[in-house]
């Protein structure tokens, strides 16, 4: 059996072989059906969550749900989907949407009823109280917003003005420019908190993923050239966002372990490694491998697995 | 003669005949020489400055003054371009990136040296006391950041995340998306400050720009369906954009009033009426005509007329 979780910007895969991620722009129109059928020989059977309906290719998340289903069963027949209501499904029902979070929670849940799990995508931060699954069956995208379950900020893909409002050039407070000049792989890549093979999607510009390729989109944040600000300046622009960043991700969790009441944090997803040592906690990939930075391809494919006993 | 504003997203000309906005987003590789070249019998003199120099297509600003200039240069040789030491050159000096504000004032010092002229355009509002010209010589982009002169957001191409972080939604605070699921233009489409022929940009979406197609989009940005927050949901987005842009815009403005002590405001740029409604002011689209929509192209024209005069 195949584990697949389809997301807005990559496809992730879990096998016996171990894990696998795809950047699969689906914005785009990047070639999903295609992606999909490379692992076609990894199993017929194919435990599958999706959140890439919400990509706006799709005029409603319906749509996207239809189309995700469809070209899913059209490479695997036999899919099923796991869906918010907990269920797994043949067919494109709205539960479908954004359920992905629920099947790591659901793989979770067991292992540690008062744990937090905290899983830091390329665009997204899931925050889950492990305590019981049913109050979080039926929570959409837009009501985790509000609960502090979904924190839309990522180790890759968060542009630089979604995060902060000004930076501190050598003293002179410095607003950003709101272009998508510079993303959050740049700040981390130069912060050293990934590395070239790990800036896993499209550059702004297009351009190279080196070291001062992202110090110069860094310095476009405000309206400079490198040469302008030096690397000392893109630094404190990387710096001043990954702050931020931090921030956000921090006091939601805060809030979430006080309404929630859970006493672990479990950390997941390809920023696994810096949020456990941002936040403390014990990293999933210590324990389950890699399979903790797709952990809901693995977990979907866990669940489906139990659930037949 | 000519006047010629070439910015990253819109080129923008002035002729005896009138102005002329033309989309046409650098980055993407939209065709400049062609588009100047239907404008090429307007007469052979062309007066130009310049903004697109910082779209990231371009590796530094140089490279991007080099290329724009060399692209004009093909269609109209005997082009003069204004820079920021209040020349015009006719060969790529650094001075010539990020001019187009300074032509403006240039033009208008004469007219009211106690005034202060606020050029909102589609993607950013240029504050430029307008009492002496010599303080602004050598002002880049960076220092105009800094200086509040340059407010990096606009009538049309701003996204809604670099504006606000949440939005309240029947009470309940709701963070938002840092995709750039919706920009400015859908938010004041939704609010009446413009019509459809005036969302000039492309889509986020590549969808349309009807009004249910912005509230889409306007939805999206809570990772919602219009249908999940309905028509209302959607207009608190806009409100809340509106209400943070409206704000940055206003306390910058504020600032550079204390420090220049200017008394009276011109606005101008597309964002012109609406903006003298909010701050007061004069709207220079009542003195100069539609002119004022395309300012730096016409003053760029008229300042170099003045220079042979």
């Amino acid at each position: 059996m195949i584990g697949i979780d389809i997301g807005g910007a990559n496809v992730k895969f879990a096998t016996d072989g171990g894990v696998d991620t795809v950047y699969c722009p689906l914005w785009e129109g990047a070639p999903l059906a295609g992606v999909l059928s490379r692992y076609r020989d990894a199993g017929e059977e194919a435990a599958v969550v999706m959140s890439g309906e919400l990509a706006d290719c799709f005029r409603t998340k319906s749509e996207g749900v239809s189309w995700i289903t469809r070209t899913v069963r059209e490479v695997f027949p036999e899919a099923l989907f796991y869906g918010t209501d907990g269920r797994f499904h043949d067919s494109p029902v709205p539960a479908l949407a954004a359920a992905n979070w629920l099947a790591s929670a659901a793989f979770l849940h067991a292992r540690d009823p008062e744990g937090l799990l905290v899983d830091m995508g390329s665009t997204t931060t899931d925050i889950v109280p492990l305590a019981s699954l049913s109050p979080l069956y039926g929570l959409t995208d837009l009501l985790r917003l509000q609960k502090g379950y979904l924190v839309y900020t990522g180790l890759l893909r968060t542009t630089i003005p979604a995060a902060i409002r000004s930076v501190s050039l050598a003293g002179v407070p410095t607003p950003v420019s709101a272009e998508q000049f510079s993303i959050s792989a740049d700040a981390h890549l130069v912060l050293d908190h990934i590395r070239e093979p790990g800036y896993s999607c499209d550059t702004p510009d297009r351009k190279g993923r080196d070291r001062t390729s992202c110090l110069r989109r860094l310095a476009r944040v405000v309206c400079a050239d490198l040469e302008e600000i030096g690397e000392e300046g893109a630094l404190m622009v990387a710096e001043a966002f990954w702050y931020a960043q931090r921030e956000v991700i921090y006091d939601t969790v805060t809030r979430v372990i006080k309404e929630s009441g859970a006493r672990r944090i479990y950390t997941a997803g390809t920023g696994s490694g810096l949020l456990a040592s941002t936040l403390g906690g014990t990293d999933l990939t210590s324990e389950i491998g890699p399979a903790a930075t797709a952990l809901p391809a693995f977990a979907v494919r866990e669940v489906l697995r139990r659930s037949r006993g």
